[in-house]
């Protein structure tokens, strides 16, 4: 019987140099919020999703591509020069079918462009978790799943969802990775469903719950309203 | 009322440029197995314990100081050129009282070395939990918990005892730390103070079990039976 392939996680940006992209899906993680931002656009019909590092590149994109909007926070607040924020419940269908979306985030983006020589980069939400896995289990390949944390720092987001990836999928695949182990034991701490209970420790529900942002990070916790896998063709994420 | 200092965790020396070790006790930790050895070579009445990095550093000392062991292990056997390993059973007060402990090991003494600002350096192991947790409350400073990991890669048994830590000490201090709130969360694993239960997916566990070092494992997840704070005065470790 042929191996089952390899499941590991990276819990910080800082770390990835440790483990091996080449030939394994990665799996980008920025639960607050850009990877269920995309999840929910690309869901919604727009048509790609252009991450891009800084404030300026994505104000650049407006003259470069048709029909897109230029979105991205700094502080919890749109930024200067931009037209909207980072929130998933800015892009319902009504407003993003059919348009591209330049979109501009600190730790997703920085993540995303580190990984260069992935089988494929896919991107990994609440919203759209069972699709990730049924994704993950069908391509029988190595994974990675990389977490986009909070300027390197661990984080608890990111860390949980890994290890509701790895509680699904584990039978599929070999787990000899302690992050994996710890993020799939974090995940014993959910009670009823209630996801966002357990990160009202984090450092990022107490930063973004002192924006009042409170909806986004419930609307962020909840599973498979999102059903798309998300791929990165090396300049927009489009829907697989 | 004066605020309650920062416990913060760092899970692998790849992380530590993240965080400020001025005026701040360091505690490193490395369970498997230098900061245990440190901690029963200690209590059995070594006098001092010299981490160096290199097997020929360590040989070295032979010659510069008097009643010297010189000791070290790669790949679960001692070093070629050394005379003891690094098991905390192979220091019983009959054989270390009254010497010196020339000791290399890779992940516990690189962290050693890196930090170099702190306000004092001391080590932790199941060994010397409570100790090294009272001393941390009566100090009433700033506390990072080191984890020496595994080849910078984050490991299961560094983390559990991080928070085994914080769940000792954490109404002494603050504590908005991702890290400090997920180790904490893994003690919930441990059923019946058996620690090396949940150690038993780790990495570490299978590769140290291969060398046959079970009963190794044991005593390093016992607690309390070696009742010593270990600090770094730069050169060796101390009884304080």
């Amino acid at each position: 019987m042929k191996e089952k392939p390899l499941l590991e996680v990276c819990l910080s940006p800082a770390l990835l140099h440790l483990y091996h992209t080449q030939n394994t899906i990665v799996v980008i993680i920025d639960i607050f919020r850009a990877t269920s931002t995309i999840a929910a656009a690309l869901h919604n019909g727009a048509h790609s999703i252009f991450p891009v590092a800084s404030v300026q590149e994505c104000i650049n994109m407006k003259n470069e591509l048709v029909d897109c909007i230029i979105a991205g926070e700094r502080d919890g607040k749109v930024a200067e020069g931009l037209e909207h924020g980072n929130s998933p419940l800015e892009y319902p269908s009504s407003f993003i079918k059919g348009k591209k979306l330049a979109l501009t985030t600190t730790n997703g983006t920085k993540l995303l462009h580190m990984v260069n020589d992935a089988h494929i980069i896919v991107t990994g939400s609440f919203l759209n978790l069972s699709a990730v896995c049924g994704y993950l289990v069908l391509q029988n390949k190595k994974v990675l799943l990389a977490c986009a944390a909070w300027k390197d720092r661990i984080n608890m987001e990111d860390t949980l969802f890994a290890g509701m990836v790895v509680k699904k999928i584990k039978n599929y695949f070999t787990i000899n990775c302690d992050s994996a182990n710890m993020a799939l034991q974090l995940t014993s701490s959910v009670k009823d469903d209630n996801i966002l209970d357990v990160l009202k420790t984090s450092s990022h529900y107490k930063r973004l719950a002192g924006y009042g942002l409170i909806k986004d990070m419930e609307y962020c916790t909840t599973t498979d309203l999102h059903p798309v896998v998300p791929y990165y063709d090396g300049k927009a994420l489009l829907k697989l």
